[in-house]
């Protein structure tokens, strides 16, 4: 029998859900200039509030006493940090209005019109990390494509989080929008994530963001479709018809640019047909620079730094300084290789030879599969596609960088004149 | 603890599940023409075994002695069914490849040159009726896509599935095809079907096709991501600028063209401004071609042999010469109307008022939305699609008829010359 507590909670969920469908329904009727002047309005309450959302992120560093370095460099909101929220959000509402949009029209041979037009999808439900200016960001790119979000963000930025939405929803609703169109939770409970997961009538999309915990149990739980974002074993691959100078320079890049990031290579293949004088330049390069290489056994020959790969190693993100190496017997090998180990998210392909590169391109089997450029480039931004959700790493509605325009479904509108089926 | 027979059937789903991963690795090598000529060898197969399928067919007709006549109709393959699954499978061969096809192209101002291009999904798990043709279609579209195929079609069919099944994997392998690019299930037992929907590691998609509550169940049990096709509950509006006569023909071939399928109208609304004109045409018409009427009190007032429309009745989908009808006031209500009781499949107004035709098409939530024409034109071959799964209800990924392309993925390819990321 639910207690109290979880009744009273489902209750607010079930409130929730009501008001993001009622605001979603307004949001569909609205136009594009509506909705970007609503972010605008969102954004300048967003620097209007700048000193409430840093005591409100005070607040949240107060609490957060024993996180370690990283996870507080992503939850501290500097001046400078709330600033570049409010611009992001210009951003999004300066993009081009994806609802609307045209993507395929033809005429049949009995006269009938198809047009395949872009629409909102309704409702989506954000779960992320303790990310304060993720809730700009997926609020704002919510808004741009017409939907309604109810975002839960990691417990340890909930004042912040608290504090940003309170001012979109005021600069929305100044604007003429829904308040409604953009939701935090009731509390930080992991309860409320549960029932959220159920709500399959009031929300139409899910998309978690953050560890493989999360993500696994947000895929097990959820009766409402899953946009995932799994991890980025992304590989840098030298083929034998490299510019190894440019294979040193986006390898270099593509490691160490940021660690953090899953577009970051975290295995290095390098085939064998050039590795006697590849290796020699590209493994000291890592080290040197600060980079663990775990290789195989050709690799480890190379410096006495390099350690012994395990299995598991061909497997791992390590989001740090870190890297495994392999020299693999040819083209064929390393696509093998990266649809065997890779997560399918981003790989490259260092070559100057077009038929091996157009073959990576093909066979490798990843949401983004670069030739001769740093794999940092899977990012919404890089792409044109102005921001960004995150990457995903799922087969099914989008791949790749979730923007505005992936946060939309499509209609057909037929136009007739009387037309009768034979 | 699980008995004996269980562990036998996980095991058994497994290797499918194997089988259908290592097919579709082949698949996704292949060209366009070749697996068209391996579907043009396997509907050479399915004419070549004509005579063994018809037996098959015969077999489950004669142990399925209590079926309704429509269940029976769904069954029965005749000689010329036969010939016309061939040609079915011919005319999906023939259609363009939707594999390698490139969506979008587009450089940045870094140079970096980028390409979304569709792939195959990869597996495909298709759960349907029993209808022993729509193991032909679901197929045929499955390898026409690049993905493998594992079919559950319903039990009654079991024996005529096997044979036409055969045909097609030896078609295919005599054309160098992986013959488990279609498999089917081991045994009928409902119980294939829930481990067939926890393989979310061998099936990337499951298709379900058929009652509510087989969607139903497929929907809450799934762990493998479901493009569902839920019933459609469609509308005929006319609006106070419809031309009355095209009206009726509209209305006509909407509903009772045939009525059992997902396309035909359910509803009739007549908007207050032509009521007076339009129910006098419109309702005897339908009563004197047979169709039952159950309508609103305006509705009732035209002709006695009008029953009255119960709450339950305008979100019904008959499937039968029936239809609800009723007066709303004006195009917004109209629209509110098929929002609420309609399924989102197809609707379509009947006006001369682009205005309002705009309106409709923009303010209705369906799938397909149509001006001018009848509801029944909701089919993949009719959008020119050669051929369709089923219509997708669902907002997700594919929204409407789902042909060979909407069976596809896509992936991200970007050319570069050494870019690296500032």
């Amino acid at each position: 029998m639910p207690d109290a507590v979880t009744t009273d909670l489902s209750q607010q969920m079930a409130t929730i859900g009501r008001r993001a469908r009622a605001a979603a329904s307004v949001l569909a009727t609205t136009t594009g200039a509506e909705r970007a002047s609503g972010l605008i309005a969102a954004a300048d309450a967003i620097e209007a509030d700048a000193a409430r959302i840093a005591a409100a992120n005070a607040e949240d560093l107060a609490r957060a006493g024993d996180l370690s370095a990283s996870l507080r460099d992503r939850l501290a909101l500097s001046p400078k940090g709330i600033a570049a929220m409010a611009a992001g959000i210009r951003e999004i509402a300066a993009q081009p209005d994806p609802v609307g949009e045209s993507v395929e029209r033809w005429t049949r041979p009995n006269g009938l019109n198809f047009e395949k037009v872009r629409v909102p999808l309704g409702v989506i439900g954000i779960i992320y990390e303790s990310r304060p200016n993720v809730t700009a960001d997926a609020g704002a790119l919510s808004v741009k494509s017409g939907n309604a979000a109810i975002l839960r963000g990691g417990s340890e930025s909930a004042a912040s989080s608290a504090a940003i939405l309170q001012a979109i929803r005021r600069g929305l609703a100044s604007a003429g929008l829904p308040m409604d169109a953009v939701q935090g939770l009731p509390t930080t409970d992991r309860a409320a994530v549960g029932i959220m997961l159920t709500m399959s009538d009031a929300i139409d999309l899910i998309i978690p963001r953050g560890g493989k915990g999360l993500i696994a149990r947000v895929q097990s739980e959820s009766r409402v479709p899953v946009l995932a974002h799994l991890d980025g074993n992304c590989h840098v691959y030298v083929h034998a018809s490299a510019d190894l100078a440019m294979a040193a320079t986006v390898l270099q890049n593509a490691k160490l640019r940021r660690t953090s990031v899953c577009g970051a290579a975290e295995s290095l293949l390098v085939d064998a047909d050039c590795a006697a004088t590849a290796l020699p330049q590209l493994i000291p390069m890592l080290l040197d620079a600060g980079c663990a290489v775990r290789g195989d056994a050709l690799v480890q020959a190379i410096d006495r730094r390099v350690t012994a790969a395990t299995e598991q190693d061909w497997s791992t993100e390590y989001l740090e300084p870190t890297i495994s190496a392999a020299v693999v017997p040819d083209l064929d090998a390393a696509i093998a290789w990266v649809n065997r180990y890779g997560s399918h998210h981003t790989d490259a392909i260092i070559a100057n030879d077009p038929v091996a590169a157009e073959a990576f391109l093909n066979g490798v089997d990843s949401a983004i599969v670069l030739v001769n450029a740093s794999t940092q480039f899977a990012d919404g931004g890089e792409f044109g596609f102005g921001a960004e959700i995150g990457i995903s790493t799922g087969r099914l509605h989008a791949r790749g960088p979730v923007g505005a325009r992936e946060l939309t479904t499509t209609k057909y509108k037929v136009r007739g004149t009387g037309q009768v089926r034979p």
